[in-house]
């Protein structure tokens, strides 16, 4: 699909700093506020930043690697970006939506694209009861935390935790512990990706943690409740050859 | 839904044998191809079977567990049978479809309801060559073996190799190492349902290998190509308080 | 062996503090510095407490459990106490000793009985150089951290990270990742008892990290040298039919 | 330590016969009964092959690579046989000796250099029971199969099957089940090297099992005795730079 007006947006990093001068240089660039698509200049963290931030425009976001990992980022190149974008294809993505609630009450909410993660904040082991819509399926975890992921985010946290990496297209969520030590060597689980995952945290005074969407950090959490937001889209360009879906099924056959 | 008549079967075990007496003299029996629903008395292994064999009639199948493991079967009562089954929710689940090459040049076709498993049949490790949709994935894999599993299946044998419980309404497959050497650790994928899975053997007379579409075994397997079959349904029959998918997802969540 | 004189010493919990009561009660009770043995009432986060703060005493420790887990303490009995000591097998445990320095270059010496870990203290992952006896191992490792476990400590923080449980007679250590990124699904090593183990946090200040020494946290780590030491010998008592060797044996079978 | 008489010996494949004439033209060629060293031409496999042939003759044996893995093996060099043989470094390994009875009756003797391995024979999954020195540790497992390790086999078959690597200093065995179903997700054990494994084979005649110790194999097997063999010692030759222990702790570094 062609696109009239480009937004180009870096992080702060020399070398993605200077790939926003000489695209400037190149390329007519417009606000954020009225481009069409937004070129993203950094890494895997930059990207979901971004992703962020422009949530509500609704517009496409296209990325370019000048940064770590590049999972969810483009080649970097800063010829015919117009054809380029022209023929790229469209990701969309679900976030998923947290509200947390802390230890004196105060709710906050949240948009993960990648994961809500759940950590200590102290020494001792954190104690989690897990419920599945309404239902409890693990009465007491002792653990380091716990998080669930999206597809999307089954390459990042999630696989460092020994996550299973999940299909675009599968619609499936990983709900996966972070050194478990009871229920012993407990794998987490696969959950359809319709289900409302609510943990609550036992002896939060006690036993402290906090909470993460992506990197919105929420400290002293008493319960967090999780869903796949329905409202919001995240669109993400791709370059056909090598697109998110062909990168997480390639992640899977890699070693 | 109300049902008119049941035939019952009966695994060869004494246990399921004196059920099926029971049964018989408590409820009037027709054949199984007149029958509106099947009720099978044994272990999981047993339902497999049943279900193989009356697949072509398209009835649901209600199993009660006088066996091992019982995962697919129901709880074993002898009252109020049509109540129950008239009461019971149907899962619908689809086999996988095997196209077996050997090294001679011979092709067979099997249904899988569990997995379609392939492994060595000599001293000496296979080696694989793993496609997906015309793309080779896993150019050479040394090995025992690999297996495909359904959701339904992820319990069973994908489970003892180390795969992901996969649930019900997920619509994913698990592609599982069996004993896998090279690439180390390789931990399989998940897949979404609508893949076409091709095996090639590598040297398949030095390295001979056998096929297994449940129980259904082919020996000097030269390929394999296995799809989800999209023509058979396969139509189980559960108590509501106890479902497969309530019981695979509870399995995710034991240990 | 017989034992003279007994001190008790009692965790802060109600259920270790009835206990102290009743066994003050019942025997009597000469200072720490004085007795032939010291008897610690509580769980095993107090077992190891005890351990640490009577270390240069060097006289035996029997613990009887009140409180959480219990894998270091016996079972709790009021009767006959000095039969039960004099019957008692001592098992000698050797501590891990690490040197930290951080970041403004202070160093500090701490001992471990189960294991000293490092973790990231803030949200970005650590980044971690691993040598063994001089030789760079793991030249950047990417993640939430890593420990290096006792064999005594191998049932501890180290299982709920997927380490091995070591035999107490293999006079191994176990080196293992907390939530690896790259490289990806690391495994840890096992490693000779005689090891020295040198963890260097890559750029601390951007992604700064914590050590601890069981429970002495050293903060902004900049590195950590682990070592056995051979000076300090811990002495614990166990009932004969349930020591410490059997314990970790069957937890090996346990699931 | 200097050797004055050297034996050839190669696998049948073209490169290391080719080796074997490039080497009798280039050194005095004694038979291996009377030769100071054997020197081996070929791969793991034949290199193990070559150690259970000699191990009577109890001379160190110097493996070349002209094969696959290469993991016991030395570099491959035609040059300045002598100089390096002298300079090698001498690596002692105990072999485990197996004892199994069939299910007529029959016991049979071998030895293994890397694992003494059960596995099932049939379609149907092994029932196995697994005692350590006298005491039953598992009343039953359902599984493909186990394995027993050395530190030199820990690398190959063990390691297939997600057992620890273990270094060879570390004097310990690895247990480490094939396919495990029940108990679920069992990981396997650590055993000290002076333990005796006994496995016995439940319902053998309905769940055939065969054993091999490396490749060795009985069929039928009732039941399996192993443990470390105390007599034979293997004596295998390293280029001091690459030894086997070193050799071990690279490959747990890797990945």
């Amino acid at each position: 699909m062609p696109f009239r007006t480009v937004a180009f947006v870096a992080s702060e990093h020399d070398e993605a700093q200077k790939a926003l001068e000489r695209m400037l240089s190149a390329y007519r660039h417009v606000s954020t506020e009225r481009a069409d698509v937004i070129v993203a200049l950094g890494g895997d963290g930059f990207m979901l930043e971004t992703l962020h931030r422009y949530m509500h425009r609704n517009v496409p976001i296209f990325g370019m690697n000048r940064g770590s990992v590049g999972f969810l980022m483009n080649a970097y190149d800063e010829d015919r970006l117009f054809q380029r974008l022209a023929k790229a294809e469209e990701v969309k993505l679900k976030p998923l939506h947290m509200i947390s609630t802390d230890t004196v009450g105060r709710t906050r909410e949240a948009l993960a694209i990648n994961e809500v993660s759940i950590l200590r904040a102290s020494r001792l082991a954190a104690k989690l009861r897990i419920s599945v819509d309404g239902v409890v399926r693990m009465p007491e975890m002792i653990c380091d935390g716990v998080l669930l992921a999206t597809p999307a985010g089954s390459t990042a946290y999630n696989l460092s935790v020994n996550g299973p990496i999940l299909p675009l297209r599968a619609h499936v969520l990983a709900l996966t512990p972070i050194s478990v030590f009871r229920p012993r060597q407990w794998r987490g689980a696969i959950m359809p990706h319709q289900v409302t995952v609510k943990i609550e945290v036992l002896y939060p005074q006690l036993r402290p943690v906090n909470g993460c969407a992506d990197f919105t950090e929420v400290r002293d959490v008493a319960s967090i409740v999780i869903r796949e937001d329905q409202t919001t889209k995240l669109r993400l360009l791709f370059d056909s050859e090598h697109n998110l879906e062909e990168r997480i099924l390639k992640e899977q056959f890699l070693l």
